[in-house]
């Protein structure tokens, strides 16, 4: 049986699915669940309008400690006429929240009465005294809240939909309910199948895929108000998923079949929902998530019912995105709830994307205000990156239709943190260090975030002289004065006042595998034959110095084996140098140590960071200066094999 | 035992509390909990770094369905020059996720390969051919997923503090964790105090208070990430209040005891923390909400320890605003998390408020965007008005040493919604009429907010000449012509084009209590001796109607007992009447149905939405123009006592 995959657009599929949901009666609320008033009650969506039973205050009550009176009897007090009154007949001593006498129409705050006793002198049993004198007269209703002051019985007290916070919980006590009606929540089976599946805490040999999908959609269906089942890894086999599928109906108001949704060999999901009920949609022209299947199940029983099916790509930012676009505003429907409206804002790319013309991109993206401009940093396009999604502060969606955008162009970014976050954030553009990580944890106690982009220390400058970044962190070395980084800020920076603030010095050197099986003992076995390397990307400043180097030696590039291999991080050529893929790559010892790789000591050199005067002096900046110069801090970096903090937090220029 | 109530600063009151919260250890993560990593992780803290334990993919994997291969056996390919790899040695079918063969260093994806049987003809086989045939060369790594695209080994995941997201999850299972490092939550005693109070649910009477603070305060626990157990209601008794908070320490990391916190003659909190413990604090100066406690207690055991106290004041807008105020920052620092940042806006002040100088004032305020102008529409200031709580959709803080702003000084509000919703609210100003409600229902199924102030009639429309609202609601009576509307907005709306747009026709009259003991019978009873009426405020159409007739009849307000007695809606003015503090007042027949009240139909009287125009050619404005129309809603309002839709929708007037 032939499957097809043919891209649609969003708003098209969504259609299908709402048609055919129509056709099944599944687009409102699917239950109402009177649940007990507590705070249980927390975030769950009411199914109906509520209408109070009772007033609050359901009674004239007191707003003070003191003396409910008639008002009338008090026209006539002042200062040099006080009036008496008869404790029982004229004045009652109420605490706040008591119900006033059936008499009284006013209280007076206790500080304002004289308490008298039975022979008319000054007594201190100011709340049993036998009469009390004033010296002011109060008007009707005064220092009482009356009946209703804060709900009117009958009146509507909450809507249908609320999702209910905890002041919506007191005002529904207050109003006399005991129990409240709220949409059932709609179940959700995540399946995920495949068999080079392993679930988590499995060991793990290659080849194996941990399953983590199911996890994120799980997490997804309950921060969305869903109640989730996780079912076991089920293996390529178009048997055992449509048994799992039929399992899973019988308890399911959603099934989310993961993966299978693309067209390959091993891909059964199309099949399976043919098989078991009807294929809507197989392709959504998304990018990434295109391959989504969109069905509905038969469901045997009585009386038989449908239910729908969502097939969901198998790449992890592809299923979450699925889980967005089209889980989400289907679990509103059933719990009766807005969907999620993310707050949008507007920014500026910081580089050129390349978009395909007939799907909406889904580009992630670092967002950061710098100099009042709002900046958006695109992350990785990888599907199965999900770090992207971690460190995306949002979305920016380049719709179908538009081939992509250029550096400076705006978008309209979803937002994944609050605005309030993002003005708190420190971008950093430039050279990759370990010791970024580091700061990033050690601001984010300061109530700070710093999100880095690696773009290499000249990417870095470029950054800062098109006012894309609040600092660069760059070692570059002038390859005639041996100096850093002042030559290249004198050109790349030459209408920018900055600081150049010393941060660390750190061993550069050749990274190898373990036990160095090639023998590389010094640069000039990058001309050998039998040597790969896996070199860094142009404009990074380890790349400047192998260049020096090999330029010094009179090595050309071509000499070298794998020079055109690029990586962007030190971290990246470890891994690439780990897996066997290069036999040596040039980088930073600490990132040797992390992959137990052998390192091979070269040069020493300087990472500076480079700060805009404005932004050095910023409050923004400032948690950065303190922590250059705390112990704690400069012991931890300290700590990073072959790293040096002697000049940390100095200024070692003004340009 | 005297206690005294002494209001301090409150940036003064947390730092006490840090200080002795410091002295006794406990300022960070109270303890590190491991738990599983699966879906419900969702919403806990990292209560330390992560780093990766495994590279993601943790080998080369194939991103496509296709043949790895060695790129350099396909350097020659080219259309004109077909390349033949054998399979097996120089070509190997690998599905998406397959690790690459030792010796593959790129794949071609499927769909580009020619696939031959034994003898070099082409086979359907395409996945088990004997050799493939490729018109083009593959650059090194191309289509493949390399080792540690996503993440390497040994680098950072996730930061400490991190409140963990579904992707988060996701990430953390990549980089082969099994389990998660989280902070325990926090556990908090909620314990209700007050002889007057009974629990939700059971039967009240006269002078009986419905405890839901515990509820109110129990959600806000859960919300930032506590843990709650909400005691049994205490009575306001010394001894056994002791005996509660002693049982309930041994449980709690934090005890919040409510009320009793002020100093009144049943008010037993600091009492009770002085000799439990140490009394840090009574009274900040912040309103609603002084009447804070702050201390910490001895917990007796095996080693002795300490733990805070709160004590929460009563009145239920002081006890939510002293959680927000003390307890979240407390939890988030228990959490290693970043305590709540509300998004901040700035907004104008739609009218003059005064403030204590002494205090911090928490104003609740409306939000809405009018004509590209953010405006902030204060709403009741009453401690005990919880619904202002629901309704906010911020709070305007005027800090200390400041007596209040003009209408018009801009504030800068906490927003509890969301900007985005903001953005789709219809700020509604003028006459209250039941349909408003009604509306905001259907409307919110639409996505759309209906947020109304009722400032009367005359109020509506000064709104809407200082651009302050969406539309009004009004119906005024030209005293003369007996026209509606028209000669008002003439006059104060000259320089502003409007619609008048028809709403509802209804039924003004006379409510009285049940059985109308009073008998009255026509508006010439109100000069009667015996009868105290209940008036709208000035500027209320229902209060020109009432002066109009009242001229027509010759009766002077002074002739009218209760004439001076003022309320804001119809409701306000029914629940008066069934209260007893008044015998009678003018107002609609919905509203004294819905409180049982008799009614003396009195006067048919036309109820008009009056809309700039800019406002009607809105999109936000567009939902409200379908329903008018819309036969489900106008049987809604139909259904309503004493109304009529004839006009519904129908444009009036243009002026």
């Amino acid at each position: 049986m032939p499957v097809y995959l043919h891209d649609i657009p969003l708003p098209e599929a969504q259609q299908r699915l709402w048609t055919a949901l129509q056709e099944a009666g599944l687009i409102g609320i699917l239950d109402v669940e009177p649940i007990p008033l507590d705070e249980n009650a927390l975030g769950r969506v009411l199914a109906e309008p509520v209408w109070a039973l009772l007033s609050s205050p359901h009674y004239h009550a007191s707003a003070m400690d003191g003396y409910a009176v008639r008002s009338a009897d008090t026209s006539a007090a002042a200062p040099s006429n006080p009036v008496q009154l008869t404790c029982g007949e004229a004045a009652a001593y109420v605490d706040t929240g008591d119900p006033l006498p059936e008499w009284a129409d006013a209280v007076i705050p206790i500080e304002l009465i004289e308490a008298l006793d039975e022979t008319g002198g000054l007594t201190r049993q100011v709340r049993r005294p036998a009469a009390v004198r004033i010296r002011a007269a109060v008007s009707p209703w005064s220092h009482v809240r009356p009946m209703g002051e804060d709900i009117v019985a009958t009146e509507l007290v909450l809507p249908a939909g609320q999702v209910l916070r905890p002041v919506d919980l007191g005002a529904l006590a207050a109003s006399g309910q005991a129990t409240v009606k709220v949409a059932r929540r709609p179940r959700v089976a995540v399946l995920p199948t495949g068999t080079e599946l392993v679930a988590v805490g499995q060991p793990v040999k290659r080849g194996d895929i941990i399953e983590y999908n199911s996890i994120v959609l799980g997490a997804q269906v309950k921060q969305w108000g869903g109640e989730v089942q996780r079912y076991p890894i089920t293996a390529d086999d178009f048997e055992q998923i449509c048994a799992r599928v039929k399992e899973a109906a019988q308890w399911a108001d959603l099934v989310l079949l993961n993966a299978g949704s693309s067209a390959g060999s091993e891909d059964f999901s199309a099949r399976v929902v043919e098989t078991l009920g009807e294929l809507l949609v197989h392709g959504v022209a998304v990018r990434p998530g295109h391959p989504v299947i969109l069905g509905m199940l038969r469901v045997d029983g009585e009386p038989a019912r449908q239910i729908p099916i969502i097939g969901v790509p198998g790449y992890p930012v592809s299923a979450a995105i699925t889980g967005e676009i089209f889980v989400e505003p289907l679990l509103a429907k059933w719990l009766g709830r807005q969907p999620v409206k993310p707050i949008t804002v507007e920014a500026a790319l910081t580089r050129k994307v390349a978009s395909p013309a007939g799907d909406d991109d889904y580009l992630r993206v670092v967002v950061g205000d710098v100099n009042g401009r709002r900046l958006a940093a695109p992350l990785s396009r990888g599907a199965g990156v999900i770090t992207s999604l971690v460190r995306a502060d949002g979305i920016a969606i380049i719709p179908r239709g538009i081939q992509g955008k250029e550096a400076g162009e705006k978008v309209q970014v979803r937002l994944y943190r609050s605005p309030t976050e993002l003005a708190r954030t420190l971008l950093v553009i430039g050279s990759h260090d370990l010791t970024l990580d580091l700061l990033a944890q050690y601001l984010m106690s300061r109530g700070l975030r710093l999100s880095s982009s690696h773009a290499g220390s000249l990417g870095g400058l470029i950054a800062l002289s098109r006012g894309e970044a609040h600092l660069a962190g760059s070692h570059l070395m002038d390859l005639e004065s041996g100096e850093y980084n002042l030559t290249y800020i004198r050109k790349y920076l030459p209408d920018v006042r900055v600081k150049v603030m010393g941060w660390v010095e750190r061993q550069q050197g050749l990274m190898v595998a373990k036990g160095n099986p090639k023998m590389i003992r010094a640069l000039a076995d990058l001309a050998r034959k039998d040597v790969r390397l896996v070199n860094r990307q142009r404009g990074a400043g380890t790349r400047v110095l192998l260049d020096f180097h090999l330029g010094k030696m009179g090595i050309s590039p071509e000499q070298v084996q794998g020079y055109g291999q690029e990586e962007f991080t030190h971290m990246a050529v470890a891994a690439a140098v780990k897996s066997g893929r290069a036999d040596t790559g040039l980088g930073i010892a600490g990132a040797a140590q992390a992959l137990d790789l052998d390192f091979i000591p070269l040069y020493r050199e300087r990472y500076d960071l480079i700060v805009p005067e404005s932004v050095y002096e910023s409050t923004l900046f400032r948690p950065v200066i303190e922590l250059a110069t705390e112990e704690a801090f400069r012991k931890a970096v300290a700590a990073l094999p072959g790293y040096q903090t002697v000049r940390m937090g100095d200024i070692l220029a003004e340009m």
